[in-house]
């Protein structure tokens, strides 16, 4: 299968099952109006997709894990209307629309993050699929992957480090934490779920955390190099803010560089899996060669 | 054993759990902080002593309810810091201390919240005690308790409805939602981890809502009459923010009376459970009757 008709074709999977879910709304409908806005704004299901590549490297199905994965989604899609709070990176546009909180307000963007939040772990507990468990130790990784050890301790460092001097361990922090921990997490919670060997699971581990952090490094590069229109968004931000990032302190070419050794380390981590693995490589491939 | 009595070592036994589980520290350390601050600020622990007197009605033992009991805490916790922000509700004080963006900035206090958040669904999946199955089945409970369909939607609803007209269908979707959710999501949980029968749930789910409700009419009915030495904020904040309250639509004396039949129904509701649920009763009444 060509890889861009795998991801397709699983992206589609991610929203309908997302159409589906919300389609009964709740109140008060501003709230849900805020929700589903952000939430079906054009996002590329990147982590929906990792986690169920990651599932069918262990022999799965992908519709079996629609829920988990797709619950993964909920959480990204907070961590952006939060990050884009006027307190926070103060974004404007986002995905080439408006930030929610310059469509809802501040309240209700803050609202609608909270909600998105907390409603991934009640999407995480759909489904009779897999052993409780297995479910209850995934949500342990996925919300130690979004707490204050993961995905919000790199955003609270990225805001904090704001217009300081880069220094490399910084930088490395915020992004292991505020993109690599979900990323990697969304590879490891397929295994746990499958009831994998701990080999696997750590491989998988292995390869999202290479991937994770590969993964910012070209975000990084991007806001440099990028072409706004096409990326959804401004670029040039990071710089404006004094964000610390690897161009900061590597410059283009030092950065790029590392981004493909960590491709190199992503594939030989799962160097010895089958075939099923055959999207994870490809994916990894079309991360790091993204140009949006 | 006397309510005070009761309710001290039940809140100690929270305290010297929460204590003991945010002793290690986690980076940023200003989030740390941040964090910590607002939860070692004084709260009652009325939830999770409500989670354990709850399951300590079921015959089981406090010290077996402290992981998930302490996680409705960490929700509660978080909700209070959102809701005290800038484009919130605006509040300066809270337990007669500086709220969290006053002493943190708004960002850090926004990720303080969502960090809170996410955390309580790690300490929720901490220990061996209970069947994975209760577990999720709990975790599912509380999530949306907590979420959209819960309490958020209520915050949602109380920031939305400000300087309106009040009707009582509001009010009672905003109280019902915004407090009462996760209050009888607290007494639930416990005879869900205990695998109790059936009946035994839904009668603590009904206490719980009865419970809820009159808990945050007497919140408004303070915050009108109350003293704002011994309850540690503002009081009169409800009617200067043209907040939808009980008292804003029935006054002062219905509302009580109102509270007074919540009550007698939250003992009814629980009669036929034996001296296991003095406890509830004993503390029922305590928060009808409570002066902060």
């Amino acid at each position: 299968m060509v890889l861009k008709d795998y991801i397709k074709s699983r992206q589609e999977l991610v929203d309908s099952y997302l159409k589906k879910y919300f389609s009964s709304e709740f109140l008060p409908e501003r709230l849900y109006e805020s929700v589903t806005y952000s939430l079906f704004a054009g996002g590329k299901r990147i982590r929906p997709v990792l986690a169920i590549a990651s599932f069918e490297a262990c022999g799965g199905k992908a519709e079996d894990i629609l829920p988990q994965a797709s619950a993964i989604e909920l959480i990204h899609t907070y961590s952006l209307i939060h990050d884009d709070l006027p307190a926070m990176d103060d974004d404007a546009m986002r995905r080439g629309k408006p930030t929610n909180h310059k469509v809802f307000g501040e309240a209700i963007a803050i609202l609608a993050g909270d909600a998105l939040l907390t409603e991934a772990f009640v999407m995480f507990t759909e489904g009779e699929r897999f052993s409780p468990h297995a479910v209850k130790e995934a949500i342990r990784i996925l919300a130690d992957a979004a707490g204050p050890r993961g995905m919000v301790g790199g955003q609270a460092e990225d805001i904090l480090s704001e217009r300081k001097e880069p220094d490399p361990r910084t930088v490395h922090f915020i992004h292991t934490h505020k993109t690599g921990a979900l990323i990697c997490a969304s590879l490891r919670i397929a295994p746990v779920l499958a009831e994998s060997s701990h080999e696997i699971i750590e491989s998988l581990g292995m390869y999202g955390e290479k991937v994770g952090l590969a993964f910012q490094i070209i975000d990084d590069i991007l806001d440099v190099t990028g072409d706004s229109d096409s990326l959804g968004k401004k670029t040039g931000a990071d710089s404006e803010k004094g964000k610390m990032t690897y161009p900061a302190i590597y410059g283009i070419e030092r950065s790029k560089a590392a981004a493909i050794e960590l491709f190199e380390e992503a594939l030989s981590a799962i160097e010895f899996m089958g075939d099923g693995a055959a999207p994870l490589r490809s994916i990894a491939k079309y991360l790091v060669q993204r140009t949006r």
